[in-house]
């Protein structure tokens, strides 16, 4: 447990000087440090769903593997299903990210839409164990996907604007629509993880790239040369 | 519980009368009849799952519910795990039917790919309730994961056959590699699942029915008119 635990802070370090972590960006250094408790009870929140299943794991339990007291948890989160809320927020403020590089235009909206998919499954993707974990907690709980639900709509929304610049400068079929492409690189994520989280190997990274060009494929305008 | 189930048999009877269980032809009547045994207590086993969840059901609870000795459990099935082996022979056997058809020659490789699609989404998304369980045994145990994963893999193989032959006769791009689109496939129908579970509405039937467009107009050979 120790030893994951300290990668994970390092790993958590380094996102937090490399500003890899869109929602605590632009905080001081209060609001940053109770960004990191909270995203610390969230990783050891994940951690024993993944050891015990979501339905075995107390508060308790969450607050002594973070090593805060069990009264500070209520101060981050409503209830052990609010836990997994982190998740979606961090794949939000990546969406949104994503939008800002899109409306931006310095990049193609293949290499936004690409950077994208590989950035959502970083966090899932820290191992099968967790893949799993994360998948079954979303499906045990229905506050849980009330709010996941809530967050995907939003995160959707984002990408159908991606597709819709897309189309515009000539990337995108423009006969597709944009929320459906929306839906069908959710979906195609989701399936992703899944399918690697239930067989571990190879790397999420080689799954996550040919899903991402059959999805581009999909899409693309034909004839259109794609990047390489 | 009693209605949900006589639901259940009735469409298992219509599913025995026309035929629609490929893994059930061609046997003497006492073989049928051990076959729908063990589909009940499958499916019986299933809507627990989708109840409790699956570490919360015994064995003695499904034989209750499938209103069968416990000792007769043990005629079927090695254990609890292994019930969910039937969704992977239910699967694989709408598979090795799509790869005949596919052989015949009879009808265009999108049909068969498309009909398919459809076909393996019946069993699991007779409910969201049903899909998400079925999901979440995947997921909560290691054995069902190692033979459902065997299954898949022999599943993928005969897909791969299927897209070769599309291949052959013009209908796919030759440059995709067919082993990958068997993969893609099942990424897709298993995406499409977990989100439909999560949500719930529209019906399922029209999530899959956009989930195999997009899927299809990644690997079709530009510029070859699609059916519609």
């Amino acid at each position: 447990m120790v030893n994951g635990h300290t990668i994970q802070f390092a790993k958590l370090a380094e996102a937090l000087d490399s500003g890899n972590l869109p929602h605590l960006q632009g905080m001081g250094r209060r609001q940053r440090r109770a960004a990191e408790t909270r995203l610390r009870l969230f990783r050891c929140a994940l951690q024993l769903f993944a050891e015990r299943g979501f339905s075995n794991v107390t508060v308790e339990d969450i607050t002594e593997a973070a090593d805060v007291g069990k009264g500070t948890f209520f101060n981050y989160f409503e209830s052990k299903d609010r836990v997994l809320g982190v998740m979606a927020e961090i794949q939000l403020g990546k969406v949104k990210q994503a939008l800002a590089h899109a409306a931006s235009g310095e990049r193609s909206i293949y290499s936004v839409l690409h950077h994208l998919f590989l950035r959502i499954s970083e966090e899932p993707g820290r191992s099968p164990d967790l893949a799993r974990a994360m998948i079954s907690s979303f499906l045990a709980s229905e506050q849980v996907r009330g709010f996941t639900e809530r967050k995907m709509r939003e995160g959707r929304k984002m990408v159908a604007q991606v597709v819709a610049m897309g189309q515009q400068r000539g990337e995108i079929d423009p006969r597709v629509k944009k929320e459906k492409v929306a839906i069908q690189l959710l979906q195609a994520f989701m399936g992703t993880l899944l399918l690697w989280s239930l067989h571990g190997k190879p790397a999420l990274a080689i799954w996550i790239e040919n899903s991402f060009q059959h999805f581009w494929r999909a899409i693309a305008l034909p004839g259109k040369k794609q990047e390489p």
